[in-house]
């Protein structure tokens, strides 16, 4: 069966030192020490360390191999969005972010399909390099943030930017990234763990309280890690939209529950009865393996989650390349 | 069948002036404009507009028959945790609240159970207010926020109080409050529709790998909305407990998901599918109904959810009174 993976992480192998370029820190650096290895650094500090899978390409399609995956969907790793920096500056990084992702699709088309990053801080910026990406690249769309800085992806600024993807017919993959309560969050991974899922669900309710995903019915969205809490707490959020509409229906009359079947995530829940919710609230044609590669808190072996379920072909077809042929807006025979 | 309702709130009639008794402000204060309606103040702002429902013993009686409801377990509405303030004027606080809570449940004890509230800033007086509410007051317990100012749950200054609860067999009930990415989430009422369900998780996390339940096997906890996004997300919990080890078991070496089976949680979250994810999750024996009465984020008709899941009796008997009673140490027959 096609395999269709929308949630994985690259790299370039090499990355320019952005910090002595722009002249001020914040901008993540690439330390190859050893072979196979590389240690992500920001201004000194080691943020993470990676392995070859992360950037080469070759050793990518090897595992996807073993592991029985045909595509995978390229995006940049979050703390690479630098939506903090000067708008010139992330316009800059983009591009050669873009620019390598575009590489490594040309060179394979049948394994890879790639997603651009965009510097939002700069809306204007971000939909010339949207438009470089889909037009000139051949990306079929883009990653973003849960948010940007101090906008919520429903503010007024973004909005031209998702109306351009809707009109170029671009995906967008939504990925948690900064996350709220990082204060609160110090021990235990908690950011990733707590955090993460709340950035995805801010990110969602925003779009849809905010009226975005309501003006651009086009638009095709998806978010990682099956959505955040979002489908879970779906009845709560609908019972604020109800109880309080003076709090939540201010840009938006539509009830939140309308858009669990317009909204796309990946299946990466790591766990059965949550990946049966997802599947339940939303129709298989709206949830997508998706694993996180090449990290940790990824799924190892990419479907088995999904095979554990042991579920009917047409709706493991679904899950294993037909929602993300749609989401994406590519035929499945494109890969064979 | 006998029905009890783990989460409602109450209030005195009255609350004295404590900003000004103090000498500084951050106190609620009740403003009765117009009869059976009054407004929670803080210092001189309206946080929210409440009903008779909200401190008339009498008024809830009323509409636990007209609603079907037997027994109601009263806790104050955390925004009188006061965790903020000094220490003794917090531990006032806490007994005014405290004596009016034991007060009603004097005068109605075949309908309502208590649960005190504690000024955790001082964890040496929480024990001793502890004591008094359990040896002195009556109560079954206590209801306490998600977090302490800057402590998390696990906080080592906390852990007397928890082992103090295991020991006098103590139900404790956790409440979101003071919510995570309160900055992040203003508009859309996001700080109780996406921060609520954080915060919880925050609290269940914080618990766990920080090996408080671990350490007091006998220790009964409940938490509100259903655990808010813990049930859904333990998948990622574990998945970060296996893969880094190093972050999540450096204080406790169990599997997150063995808690599912040590903790209780409240059914109240609009959502059918949901509250299955729940009862599949955790058993019915851990899952209780809970309203959030009388406020507007709450199960209106209380049960109606429960009900119409269409589980066989015992199922409903768990979640109608049996974990209920479970949690709190209390025979049902002692509400005949």
């Amino acid at each position: 069966m096609l395999t269709v993976d929308i949630h994985t992480h690259i790299l370039p192998r090499e990355l320019p030192r952005w910090a002595d370029r722009f002249g001020y820190g914040g901008f993540v650096e690439l330390a190859h020490d050893r072979p196979g290895c590389a240690r992500m650094m920001i201004d000194g500090r080691s943020f993470r360390e990676v392995g070859e899978n992360c950037w080469s390409a070759a050793r990518r399609v090897e595992e996807c191999d073993a592991a029985g995956v045909r595509v995978q969907v390229l995006s940049t790793v979050p703390v690479m969005f630098s939506y903090w920096s000067r708008p010139e500056h992330g316009h800059e990084v983009a591009r050669f972010l873009n620019d390598d992702i575009a590489e490594t699709v040309r060179k394979h088309r049948k394994r890879f399909v790639g997603l651009g990053t965009l510097p939002l801080q700069a809306p204007d910026l971000a939909v010339r390099e949207l438009d470089r990406c889909v037009r000139e690249l051949g990306l079929r769309g883009v990653q973003i943030g849960s948010h940007v800085n101090d906008w919520n992806l429903n503010a007024e600024a973004l909005f031209p930017v998702f109306r351009r993807a809707a009109e170029l017919g671009a995906a967008v993959f939504v990925h948690p990234w900064d996350m709220l309560g990082q204060k609160e969050l110090q021990q235990y991974w908690m950011q990733w763990l707590v955090g993460m899922p709340a950035e995805t669900t801010r990110a969602i309710v925003s779009l849809i309280f905010g009226g975005v995903l309501e003006k651009l019915p086009g638009l095709r969205v998806a978010f990682a890690h099956g959505g955040g809490s979002f489908p879970a707490t779906i009845g709560r959020i609908e019972q604020g939209f109800r109880c309080r509409p003076d709090l939540c229906a201010i840009d938006n009359a539509v009830n939140p529950r309308d858009y669990l079947r317009r909204i796309t995530v990946d299946a990466l829940v790591h766990d059965p009865l949550a990946l049966q919710l997802l599947l339940d609230q939303m129709g298989s044609d709206r949830v997508a393996l998706g694993t996180d590669y090449p990290f940790p808190l990824g799924e190892e072996r990419p479907g088995a989650l999904i095979r554990s379920l042991r579920l009917p072909r047409p709706v493991e077809e679904d899950l294993f390349f037909r929602t993300a042929c749609t989401w994406l807006g590519v035929a499945p025979e494109q890969f064979e």
